[in-house]
């Protein structure tokens, strides 16, 4: 009998499809738009069709008497508390409106055609009031007040600071100054927003919700429903993007359950496209203005930085991107003075929530042009004044972030070599002839890499179960919005325990069931469900390695789990089949069976009252390089190729992170040349794909990958939360490759062909219509 | 400030109804019959109408070009891997049949009337072969043989023995000696037979399937259907009634799961009530041949049975009543010699399953038919006769079984004197005007009160996690089969977490995400799923009372959880609300959550060839006093009062075991007087609730209940398992009750007025018809 041996094999760096594929792919997977409970009723939202107003009265009798209709509800059938990270926006108004999205009334009737037309028979009566479009206005003294509490339209200011921002003034040879406006985008969700509500006989309350955060939703939403949270149990279907827009409680919510409620009956409220557009959170759009130094030798020796941001007419988590932004400012580069500034105003725009990037998209476009521009004004080349002023692994910044791992130089020669940057931007910058002309531009970024402690934790629970198949049943905080932590927990739990990733399956949807989560933001699930899969799995390997140990005479560490065999690590000898073993402790040997839990807490702080503090474990780097041509005579930018080089501590899947990166670049090229949801008065004149330009395939640009692996000391295997970063830096490293290209500087978004050209002919003083 | 403090309150023994009351009352709760899945295809089965032939040919042909019709599949599109305990019976019979139930052919179509139809077009020729339909004539030299592979029809035979049966008889004063036929019957569960099969685009298999052993039914249903184990996850919908009928695999159940396959569509298939009363199990029918005796004192002396048991055509667990029968033949009194021989037969008749009690009410009949027979000989009264011979607490019986807590003598003495035995007995045996004959019974039992090791495990897995809200799941391995296991376990985990009931959800129901279980049977679930549970409680209580006494520098031992409050043991003084200290746990003092696991192995044996060892951890024990009515003239039987005195351990849900007691005396009770499925050459004749009569409403005496608490000091809060006590001895209660009205013995079942108006003819020497 010849002995086979089985070498140690890894499943990290491989190419995985994601676990959900064939089941997305199929058509067998099941989103909200499935769900079909008995006798469910379908629900709508009447939305106000003014900007800011008195409601004088709402008529809701013709609604109430048409056939087919159970319910319609207003303000005064309901609890009126107001909900979201503000706690400023009531789920159905009844003394005013104050955006284009606000809710008014609801229905629920047997179908969405009876709903629809429901709505249509509802008669409002307004008193318009004076409204408010821009900050500035919303600033000015006798402006409309938005939120009576917030008399001078200011919810929330924030102010950061670390050195000397005057003495970096006078040390410095260069002084750049520049205000950038940012644009609203919105989140563009293939799977539109929804949610099911449905009551036991009980009054327990389960939810069929998109949420990302569904432990904190319960708590958030509880006070807003009047049912206890541990009475509401959240199941979230698979869920179609989110990207952030699903991170806080939204007013259509509550409206289910009140319809609920009402009706006694489980009600599904689901958006049409053009309803998620105007009702769903956008990107906060702001103003900024950055003043920045640098001396001689190309040291950055400052940064301050001021901005305005459109607050809408509530307070989502768009308000709070202003705790990223300012790590961005005082720790992308060495900076030794740094200043930051922020009013958040109200005005009757629609309001903005939490977005892939989280206003590192808006600051990134704002330091990285400011990069190219000193680097011009210093006649040094960007990629060498980015190095000088890089920092280096084992630095802490003067934020109070630590960067264990940092790989930034890494990613800056690495982007540079592989896109050949240095030569073609001096080649492009000698001068082009003809109307198209090709542009390089590189930008890097500074991103949260493994979560962002903002509550008292910041962790992911674990539960792991291993049957008698040696079939893995891994119940995780962590929820999947299709960023692929299926297939990441599921394969650094098979790496531990030597399964192969079939064995494995993943339950990720159930609240009653998993064990608490923070939710799925500041690129945290990777690092931290990684990390508490990894353990969990750990102890299980463990005690499934001690009980080989004492039937094969033997120590656990002289044995591993591989390819499901029970095997001597140093010879790769197969022992014993895995199931065989699993079932020889659970019915011969000791009567057990293979159960572990995992509370992980990464080791980050919540930062003090000046925003210092070693918020994450880990962070990401970046730097990319856009290669693009504009056409000086019609405007349009075309951008060819994106060099993405991430440091990612680590790839665990290696078709995941690519698919991440690209979609996050895609997302960055989106932002910086076709999308803008344009708001006029308040009102959205571009609710649909038609007129919102997402970018479609024939426009993706080639995207060169380069993963830098810094080995993160903490992270699963040495990775790093990823999931932001790719977006954040593409529209700099645009801004910056149209510089070159044109020679003329853009300090706002999208480079839209109108917007292209009143630039350019403003650059060389033609007049703009 | 007043100060509230906090009594000990327990909710173990309190009158809780059970948590799934309220959905199932409310028509809220859904079972097999409500689920469709999308897609779904309904699935119906060709029975034979033949008793024992060869299949000649089938012809489909007509079937499938049925319109609506997806699949039709025979033996020869299928694996012919034989199931069931006996691994006899393969799913689909291709070239013989056995008997009524067998499964032909079976056809998948858009509607159950076109599956119908499509049955109705198969055409299928058969040669018949001899039939038999009696074990005596199927054990007769020459008789048909129905498995080849056994010639003598004989499967399976037990041979038990302890102590020295002819030196028993030798020392008798008294011996009697009887012959008793036990009928057909069957389960009647209000749910029928059905299972919904769905494979995912990756070949896994969701079963969802009311079987009370969803692990063991992996590994079963595993290599019938060519699916490897931890690719089929079992869950079990709301189950309507199970009592052992779904213990086994049964045919139906893969070839559902061949439909799925052959449509790559989720297949649903539920019987018909006439289909459940044909093709689901029986309890099995036997003649039993008892001869016992006893000293001029009341000690008995011996007991020698043999026993005959109707196999039917195939071997499921009926085949194994015989392993609980022994014990109740050894061991329910002092017995210093027995034996007891079982031959179990194939014939041509419907074949049996598991059936709440498992042979242990045909052997009792028999066993307190003798007792009263004999004290009758030895002229004591029956009550003073079994109290002389029952046993104490501490003995272990001559088989082996340790009697750790033994609470007979009580209930003896506690039913009698509730009921007046001994002085209605008397008066009833002293003569009687008028047709109407009031008579009064008794009987005892003893069944296993806390599983059976007949596999290497007899454990029950839990995993308990708590959240922020002191919300508690519980993940048991245990399932719920309407015998209020839920109920139970939710008080003994509330009841050490000190939280009301209605923060306990207990999830029993997916195979993928709890852990292992043996399943529902033998009793198990409150004594081992409830001592699992109530551990990983234990382990959860103590880490919460070790955080709490970190916080108020104290010892957990100090503390103690009452109303969702930690409170000071001593004083009850409240200290923190629960909830909030496990929030200070997860978010503040050590960024932990609490989650738990426990697999609790009972500490039974399993038993030796000779079948000694001690099986159970504990021990049930009963006697039940049956009074009624026999009109003489009609012959009709009314039972008007039972008496029931069960030790129970300890009771932990009151209205619960009340309810397991009721129902268990009204299945008795229909046993003894109503129930009879009547199999007529191999055709069961009454297929219907109009011909098979069960109890109902009207005829449902009056149960006194009187629980012993002999509080088992391994059984959780003390409580012994009793889900098939109940049922186990009240026919012979009436048997002998019916004696003592009119002296008349009956020596089978049930006593409908046909039957006993026969016997009583045949005992008055009048001639019957």
């Amino acid at each position: 009998m010849t002995e086979k041996t089985l070498k140690k094999k890894t499943l990290i760096g491989q190419r995985i499809p994601k676990l959900d594929a064939p089941s997305k792919v199929t058509g067998e997977a099941h989103y909200l738009q499935d769900i079909a409970l008995p006798g469910m009723l379908h629900g709508k939202i009447l939305r106000t069709d003014r900007i800011h107003a008195r409601i004088l009265s709402i008529d809701t009798s013709e609604a109430k008497a048409l056939p087919g209709v159970h319910a319609v509800i207003t303000a005064e059938d309901t609890p009126v508390v107001p909900l979201g990270f503000g706690q400023d926006n009531p789920p159905l108004k009844g003394d005013r409106v104050r955006c284009t999205r606000d809710e008014i009334a609801a229905v629920a009737a047997d179908t969405e055609a009876i709903a629809e037309k429901a709505l249509k028979l509802i008669k409002v009566e307004y008193e318009d009031l004076p409204a408010v479009f821009t900050t500035h206005d919303a600033l000015k003294e006798g402006a409309p007040v938005i939120h009576d509490k917030h008399p001078n339209n200011t919810p929330f200011t924030y102010d950061y600071e670390h050195g000397d921002v005057a003495k970096g003034e006078q040390e410095s040879d260069v002084i750049v100054e520049d205000t950038f406006e940012l644009h609203f985008v919105t989140h563009c969700c293939m799977g539109v927003s929804g949610i099911v509500a449905d009551f036991d006989v009980e009054g327990n309350l389960t939810l069929y919700s998109q949420t990302q955060m569904p432990f904190l939703y319960k708590r958030d939403l509880a006070p807003v429903i009047g049912v206890p949270a541990e009475k509401i149990h959240v199941i979230q279907p698979i869920i179609g993007g989110a990207f952030g827009s699903k991170l806080d409680v939204y007013p259509f919510e509550p409206i289910c359950v009140f319809l609920a409620k009402a009706t006694r009956k489980p009600v599904r409220i689901v958006f049409s496209r053009e309803e998620e557009f105007l009702a769903s959170p956008t990107r906060q759009p702001m103003q900024l203005t950055m003043r920045s130094g640098a001396r001689k030798d190309g040291t950055i020796t400052f940064r301050d930085v001021t901005t305005l941001h459109d607050n809408g007419g509530y307070t989502s988590w768009g308000a709070t991107t202003p705790f990223v932004m300012m790590q961005a400012f005082s720790s992308l580069y060495r900076i030794e003075h740094c200043r930051y500034n922020t009013t958040v105003v109200y005005t009757n725009n629609p309001y903005s929530g939490a977005f892939r990037g989280y206003g590192n998209l808006q600051a990134t476009f704002a330091i990285e042009s400011h990069m190219d521009k000193m680097a011009e004004a210093l006649e040094m080349d960007p990629l060498q004044f980015r190095l000088h002023n890089a920092q280096d692994a084992g630095e802490t910044t003067l934020q109070g972030l630590h960067l264990q791992t940092c790989g930034l130089k890494d990613c800056l020669t690495t982007a540079g070599e592989r896109s050949d940057f240095v030569a073609k931007h001096a080649a492009n910058r000698a001068g082009q002839k003809g109307p198209k002309k090709r542009g390089i531009g590189m930008a890097s970024l500074f991103h949260v890499g493994g979560g962002a402690k903002i509550y008292h934790t910041d962790g992911c629970g674990t539960i792991l179960k291993v049957d008698d198949y040696a079939k893995v049943t891994v119940l995780t905080g962590a929820s999947e919005i299709g960023q692929g932590s299926e297939t990441v927990i599921a394969q650094l739990v098979a790496e531990e325990l030597g399964v192969p990733l079939t064995k494995i399956s993943v339950v990720n949807n159930d609240s009653e069931i998993r064990p608490w989560d923070v939710g799925v933001h500041a690129s945290r699930t990777t690092f931290i469900a990684g990390n508490s899969a990894q353990r969990a799995a750990r102890k299980a390997r463990q005690k499934i390695l001690e009980a080989a140990a004492t039937k094969f005479d033997t120590t656990a560490e002289k044995l591993d789990l591989r390819d499901g065999q029970v095997v001597r690590d140093d010879s790769g000898e197969p022992l014993m089949e895995l199931g065989k073993l699993l079932r020889a402790l659970h019915f011969r040997d000791k009567n057990e069976i293979v159960v572990t839990s995992e509370y992980y807490e990464p080791p980050s702080v919540m930062q003090d009252r000046e925003f210092k503090g070693n918020v994450s474990p880990t962070y990401a780097f970046a730097t990319q390089v856009a290669e693009l041509e504009v056409d000086v005579e019609t405007g349009v930018v075309n951008v060819t190729k994106v060099t993405a080089a991430h440091d990612v501590g680590r790839v665990i899947n290696a078709l995941g992170i690519e698919g991440q990166v690209e979609g996050g670049v895609i997302m960055g090229v989106g932002y910086a040349t076709r999308e803008h949801l344009l708001v006029n008065d308040g009102y959205v004149t571009n609710p649909s794909f038609r007129d919102y330009k997402i970018l479609t395939a024939p426009e993706i640009p080639e995207v060169d990958f380069a993963f830098i692996e810094t080995m993160d000391p903490e992270g699963p295997a040495g990775a790093k939360g990823i999931g932001e970063a790719p977006a954040i830096c593409t529209a700099a490293a645009i801004a910056n490759a149209f510089y070159n290209a044109t020679g003329v500087r853009m300090y706002g978004l999208p480079f839209t062909p109108e917007r292209v050209l009143r630039a350019l002919k403003a650059a060389a003083g033609e007049p703009v219509a």
